[in-house]
């Protein structure tokens, strides 16, 4: 069943390396051509001091004459890397270039990765503050728990754009959009569903807040501690709010007891954690989300013959490829384009319902449960979607009018498509 | 003998504003081609883990696997933009991005702005050190005095990548390849000149430094208090050591005696300070160089009609362009290619010989004592040069070999041409 991308290591290395154009995934180009020294005195001086004048008069024009609200940062400190942990801020610059690729092809977002070097994770508040004139938003990445929860709380209270933690509701959405379509393939009611999540960090609470927020009322939460119980965890606080929450039967033990009866195991934790034996515990057909990067907590081939009914990673060499790369593009498009300063659980569960629509039910199945990341419409529908939704919650600074997010993102899709063929054609220089 | 270059506001405002595909100067586009679900896996996930376990294993790779030795950033907190002081971090953002656009043509270098807004400018060291895993280089912009000394100093002990200022060497560097070819077309002796310098911030101060350093001793400083004279002045602590190390004759007052009888007028002030009535009490034939910018000390008509016999201002709409970006692109590419952690007075004058010999001795005239940024020797020979400084001064962590540092500039101008030719083609998008 493993499709045959290409993702050996040299392969994947030797995409990084560019000896005759700078190394890495990124450039930085001008928008404009500038061939003349007319050019080069409207573009820069002294031209651009019209513009600088313009902003002191009118400080709103900061955004018709800059990049400002299509550029984002993408934002780690390197202490969840992947599954690899507290990697650092250098291990984690390709992971955010390959972010940034992915917010400019598939939303049309300009996007730099900033990797910073803190000595904790709330330091990255005060830096991203002062940051904001340059930034229309921040997509946070790889910020470990429980210093991101303090992170995105101070984010919301003192930034005038969004922050959104990927790990969080990037990964949460994507989750709920692909339960889903799995309820739907397998013929489950949602609220009749006994759910584990597996790893109470950043993706695990976030899951846990949007599954609530979806009426399911069954969800046990297990860390590497076991299971989170009531009046059994006294720390860090988003576990003793997990567990109040949760476990309504008290179940204690670790994830083989925690599994056992469950219809879903949704996995955001780190490689192998779960057995074939283990899913051979859960109820008849279960439904297995094994989401740990790269190597998952179960792999495929095992899951299924264990009695898996789907199973579901966030790889891209695995059918039902459940990434928050199908989100976060979409979420940001629509908070830029409606001026949103922050999304909400009704939003990003909105989200996820359009990501699960892009499968039309005669096109479902159990190896195809999500769309691609390379659909025409899914970032269109879920961006314009998710707008609305912002636009409904009273969360928008501007209405930017109906279909009009999914044809602004479909248009810069467009565009950027035809930059990057034409760029292709033209070679890296080797050999000159 | 004002060029006719198109800098009305309307046309320069406009282009700025791109409705259909983003507004501002600047975009942020993969360098690879990516259009299967192959070469997301292949860049993305899973295989960026590759990358990022080859960065964990051997930490130097991330010089080969990622943008940061070609990737800088533009830096300013806005207390010092344009002429127009302390204008902020928000209306410093287009100047910025014109920057990085400059950086991006000229010398291949990808740079992004960062304008941040922070209490005092020392804040930012902590920032750009926290940010440092990111980037190769930073470029300083329009950070006013005296914070921009602490700052740089600062920065300089703490980085592992080199931060110039350009508004202190950067400027200083194009004074003196401007006053090099001056002096030669006005058939003067350089340590025979009396040279004036109005303004003694930022840029004044690093003119002051180089002219010392090739050995001019009759140099009376200017500021907005008068002129600094020992004894006189008790701070800020740059004024004094220059106070102490100019002005032999302790000649005090304002402009008006600065100016009398001096060689040469080096204003990095601001607008309309130098009256043709002053330029007449010079020596005959003097060399005015009027850089505030947009506006002048001084405008050119003005000075030459009182006698100047070469007039520079910082503008592109009239000949003389005596503007720092003949100077920065070299500086930071040459600093990149070594690098460099920092340069020093040598590599700048280095730097600004290389400059001035751009215009052979028969081409030199009083409208023509700079090359033009669209020359296509400036670069590969300026930054040539100014590696090679490097390298003899021991401020090298790698020699790049004879002519390598020209032949990069070469061909990286050449693709980032090639890529800005076939997007213009491609219009934005207005009307989809």
């Amino acid at each position: 069943m493993r499709r045959t991308y290409l993702v050996d290591a040299q392969a994947a290395l030797a995409a990084n390396r560019h000896p005759y154009y700078g190394h890495g995934k990124l450039e930085v180009l001008p928008k404009l051509n500038v061939a003349t020294l007319d050019d080069i005195a409207t573009l820069y001086t002294p031209g651009v001091a019209y513009s600088v004048q313009e902003i002191i008069d009118r400080p709103e024009a900061l955004h018709e004459l800059s990049t400002k609200d299509n550029m984002i940062a993408v934002v780690t400190d390197g202490t969840a890397v992947l599954g690899l942990g507290r990697a650092g801020p250098r291990a984690a610059v390709p992971v955010m270039e390959g972010k940034a690729a992915m917010f400019k092809l598939l939303a049309g977002i300009d996007a730099v990765p900033l990797c910073l070097a803190v000595e904790k994770s709330l330091d990255l508040v005060d830096i991203l503050a002062a940051l904001e004139p340059s930034f229309g938003g921040y997509n946070i990445e790889d910020v470990g728990a429980p210093g991101c929860f303090e992170v995105m709380r101070a984010l919301e209270t003192r930034l005038p754009i969004p922050a959104i933690h990927d790990d969080q509701y990037g990964t949460a959405t994507v989750i709920v959009a692909t339960l889903i379509n799995a309820w739907k393939v397998t013929g489950r009611e949602p609220r009749d569903q006994r759910v584990v999540i597996n790893g109470a960090g950043a993706a695990g609470a976030a899951t846990f807040d949007l599954l609530r927020g979806m009426g399911i009322g069954d969800i046990i939460v297990n860390d590497r501690n076991g299971i989170l119980c009531a009046g059994q965890v006294q720390a860090p606080a988003h576990h003793v709010s997990i567990a109040a929450a949760s476990n309504a039967e008290r179940r204690k033990g670790g994830i083989a007891e925690a599994v056992r009866g469950a219809d879903v195991f949704i996995g955001v934790s780190v490689a192998g954690q779960l057995s074939g034996d283990m899913v051979r515990t859960m109820r008849s057909r279960p439904i297995v989300l094994a989401l740990a990067n790269p190597v998952p907590e179960i792999m495929p081939e095992e899951a299924l013959a264990a009695g898996a009914a789907i199973i579901a990673t966030g790889r891209f060499d695995y059918p039902n490829q459940c990434n928050n790369v199908l989100a976060f593009p979409a979420l940001m498009r629509a908070a830029l384009d409606t001026g949103a300063k922050r999304l909400d659980r009704d939003v990003y569960l909105t989200c996820a319902r359009a990501i699960a629509a892009e499968i039309p039910d005669a096109a479902l199945g159990p190896s195809s449960i999500l769309p691609s990341p390379l659909s025409p419409s899914l970032y269109p529908n879920a961006a314009e979607a998710t707008a609305r939704a912002i636009v409904n919650r009273g969360l928008a600074r501007r209405d930017p009018g109906p279909a009009s997010v999914a044809d602004n993102t479909r248009r810069l899709r467009r565009l950027v498509a035809e930059r990057q063929s034409v760029i292709a054609r033209l070679g890296n220089g080797a050999g000159s």
